[in-house]
């Protein structure tokens, strides 16, 4: 896909969100901190590795863990400010089709219609 | 497609954003105001139509019209605060291709992938 930066070409971004009643079930962001904890193998390590606040990744942990439905992320001894955390079977599964659903949007984009629009923008300076 | 409300099912949201020089040339506030700007006439009418301010209607006009090869939005007499704004041919281009570009990506949207997902979403309230 087309990400961003500054200095690259011009580019399309595209953000999916599912939202479900009335909140982002997942979205870019949770993705990343999914992926994260997988690494990580906790909360607050996944923070680290993103830059964000273990207040902020729990924040949207809590939010995932309650629009599916089977819990995303599970927290293991020591409770909520110790121990680790891992993604359950079902966080695998619904990252998973997230990220597929992200390359199948990407595909797509690359269309006439984006290569109209980009034939319009001004080239970089 | 799925557009979002508090009350509504489940319900996937697309977010296409064209960058240029790291500025959003093209978004879905942008495409709302030029179709604002054509039906109300002036920058002033279609900051009221939206609900937002003139400042900021005004500063979203100057990014689109750098950021493409010619001015997406024409101001006439009167300068910046008073006369009236028109969509020039290239905006109303951009427009056309953006709005196909979104309609396009709706329907793409509507996968296995999505499907997998909405089944594995908690039913709504």
């Amino acid at each position: 896909m087309h990400d961003v930066d500054m200095t690259e070409a011009p580019s399309l971004k595209l953000k999916i969100q599912i939202y479900r009643g009335g909140e982002i079930a997942m979205g870019p962001g949770k993705a990343d901190l999914l992926d994260a904890i997988m690494r990580a193998g906790s909360i607050s390590a996944a923070g680290r590795l993103l830059g964000m606040s273990y207040r902020r990744c729990w924040v949207l942990v809590e939010v995932m863990n309650r629009c599916w439905r089977l819990p995303l992320v599970e927290t293991l001894s020591g409770g909520r400010n110790g121990g680790g955390a891992h993604v359950t079977e079902t966080g695998q599964q619904v990252l998973a089709y997230y990220r597929a659903l992200q390359r199948h949007m990407a595909q797509a984009a690359d269309s006439d219609d984006w290569q109209a629009l980009h034939s319009l923008l001004l080239p970089d300076d």
